[in-house]
């Protein structure tokens, strides 16, 4: 994945500092009206993001097992009535249909399109997961003094496929994918300390320390994001990390699935610190 | 509900009190064999037992939705595939079928039978769901000098219906089910420390001091177990029950349910301890 477009960058940064103090309501609103269509990340701080899969019925038990057995990666926080495009237990008024900045549509496992209303594709069969996002426990990091490089540097976070598998169901399989922080020793034992309140938000790392160890044989080659810069004395420390759902979804190649596009989240009502 | 008969406790007792070193494999293969008919707590210590709920694959979907929007009374760790009697997530060769000491069989929402053994009742459509307990939080609560009084006192715990009303998913729906453990103040703030930890095994309390506070009319006369002794200067702390769900479930009145008898747990392999 390159770089993001500088300009591009800036504008949503604007935007997203325009909008850290804003209820997550008001976000959804703007959403809503077509008046945001990119990314999510520091908007609303302090209101739950989280990871979108919308996948028809007959997928949706399998779908539901395999997050039930892969907490770490898809910690699952909201699903929905089949047919029903409201969310009422992650917030009010929230349509799924129309209150995501921008989806991607897969058919067959291919991504056939990018959109940012989904209404004319609703059926009554489809069902609507939300998964926990990283956003939220960096939060917690940062607002604990743990510093993040990718934040700092204003890079995107690294991600990796590790040689740790899922644990599958049905259709669902593949290898958990994971998001590198470097940090010193002292701060990740820190961090460890921090993301274990978080379990809804992928919790404690998965592995620190030599990228080998997960099967990752050059830390410098991400598989998404950008090449990170580890500093003299740091350490990678790995999180599982919500594109391995994406992964396994796009590898089970169901007729449909929608997802958010990659950084354009739901913004939930429910606050991004508590726990679970 | 009546007091247990204090020599069927005495047996139970000495039974567990055999096998309280044994590994779970061991205990389960007792249980196969029909040499344990009845209640497992005290035994295998350390490894997580679970409440069970069998339910035709039609519900399950409705099932694991309402596991999700109700996780302190329902904290779901394992869902076995679509008439899969294994659960090999939850340890090794466990066979649902016979790997549990006494089965309770709902047909449309009554108490049909109790038995051993359900192999001769198990159908290709049947998906096996099982739900963290009591059991787990109990060990760590007691390994951290926190007392439990019916424990110590030998009475089975009171359990309520409180006027919180669980998130209902499909057919499933009902109040939250309590269970109360009295003790001082600062020992119930310990309580909450230490269950915090263990959100796949209740969590922390839904309520403590005032029994009205969450609906309930008189301490003294629980809905289910024995009526409890509250000292002076203590205060009632109650915690969210895994009977909740098997309300839940009877009040749905499924053609077919099946749930461990009250006491007979599931024996996993996984360690109790570990959070989550």
């Amino acid at each position: 994945m390159a770089l993001r477009d500088t300009e591009d960058r800036i504008a949503a940064n604007s935007t997203a500092n325009d909008l850290a103090d804003a209820s997550a309501a008001h976000v959804r609103g703007l959403i809503r009206k077509g008046e945001i269509t990119g990314q999510t990340g520091g908007m609303a701080l302090g209101q739950m993001q989280g990871n979108l899969a919308i996948l028809p019925a007959d997928l949706a038990l399998d779908f539901a097992r395999y997050c039930q057995r892969n907490p770490k990666p898809c910690p699952l926080v909201g699903v929905s009535d089949t047919g029903d495009p409201m969310l009422p237990t992650l917030g009010v008024d929230i349509d799924i249909r129309s209150d995501v900045s921008s989806y991607n549509i897969y058919r067959d496992g291919a991504l056939a399109d990018s959109v940012n209303d989904i209404s004319d594709l609703w059926r009554d069969d489809l069902v609507t997961f939300v998964l926990g996002c990283s956003f939220s426990f960096e939060e917690a990091l940062l607002a604990d003094g743990v510093p993040l490089r990718h934040l700092e540097a204003d890079y995107l976070v690294p991600m990796y496929r590790s040689n740790i598998a899922t644990t599958p169901a049905g259709p669902f399989a593949g290898p958990v994918v994971v998001s590198m922080r470097p940090m010193p020793v002292s701060e990740a034992i820190r961090a460890v300390e921090v993301t274990a309140r978080f379990p809804m938000m992928h919790g404690t790392p998965v592995h620190m320390g030599d990228p080998a160890g997960i099967g990752i044989a050059d830390i410098d080659n991400p598989d998404w994001g950008d090449v990170p810069e580890i500093r003299a004395g740091e350490i990678p420390v790995f999180w599982a990390c919500g594109v391995t759902p994406q992964a396994a979804v796009q590898a089970a190649k169901p007729a449909l699935c929608i997802t958010h596009t990659p950084g354009s989240m739901l913004i939930t009502d429910l606050p991004s610190g508590r726990p679970a």
